[in-house]
């Protein structure tokens, strides 16, 4: 799509994130299925589910500002899951793909995060303030997964994978 | 490589975030160059100085570890930024091809603090301490560069982009 306005812009970055959430669903489904230790896989399922609330969020988003979703592929969030599955292929013990699937996953955060954060200026600037409520609400659980994930390797993960392999 | 360890998962991870600074690096020569407004050009710039800095870390850090560097293709970077350059050359103003940089160099930066953060906590498991205290520098820059890039966003390019679209 051109860019020739702000709104524009806007607009691609709310359909180049609903694919992106699309695609994250699968991947975390297939995460938390992979994942052997008890609190990886519970963080993954946990994240799992308030990403199909996003989906809806953002559904809702679009609903509000009265535009039919277009679909676009989100290459940024494909070439961070082609390059996780590639990793997570090669995995040769379970403590340390799980390990390997934090990692991928907070790259996923990560792009989430930028994404909406983008979104919230955006909303503000353009003055959807309800829009910007919702999106706040979704920067706030990706932020707070990354958190969760971090945690989770630091407290555990890490440490086991080291001792497994030694 | 085949993922044995947790010390092989950081090899791959140090790998991969070597080639992703050599590909920011020629993007951030390119986004400084089509930048129109004054600070956006600045952030560009400063950060690419950063970056050239950090691509020598990452040397200094192989040598440390005695690691010959061996070629790898950063998938994940590769698609964020074909995305963002198709997305630039879509862009049909000025104003608003300068927030839409800074919307994709924030996706840039939030890949590499989520891969630096990795970095950190495995050199750290692994007793990596030297390492570690240099790539936790690099971070640091990562966050502060994300950090310049919402206020230079927030503080003025946003709102222009609006302002001259409108």
């Amino acid at each position: 799509m051109n860019i020739q306005t702000l709104e524009d812009l806007f607009k691609d970055q709310l359909f180049d994130m609903y694919n992106a959430e699309k695609q994250i669903t699968k991947a975390l489904e297939n995460m938390a299925e992979k994942a052997s230790d008890q609190n990886v896989a519970e963080a993954f399922r946990a994240h799992l589910n308030e990403t199909r609330e996003q989906v809806t969020r953002l559904e809702q988003v679009c609903e509000m500002l009265d535009w039919k979703i277009e679909p676009e592929k989100c290459e940024g969030m494909e070439g961070i899951l082609r390059e996780a599955n590639k990793l997570i292929e090669n995995c040769e013990t379970e403590a340390v793909c799980d390990a390997t699937m934090i990692a991928a996953a907070q790259k996923v955060e990560h792009y989430e995060i930028a994404s909406y954060g983008t979104l919230c200026a955006l909303a503000k600037v353009l003055g959807h303030d309800d829009v910007e409520k919702l999106l706040w609400d979704t920067l706030e659980e990706e932020r707070r997964a990354d958190e969760k994930l971090t945690q989770v390797a630091e407290e555990g993960v890490n440490e086991q994978a080291t001792q497994r392999a030694a």
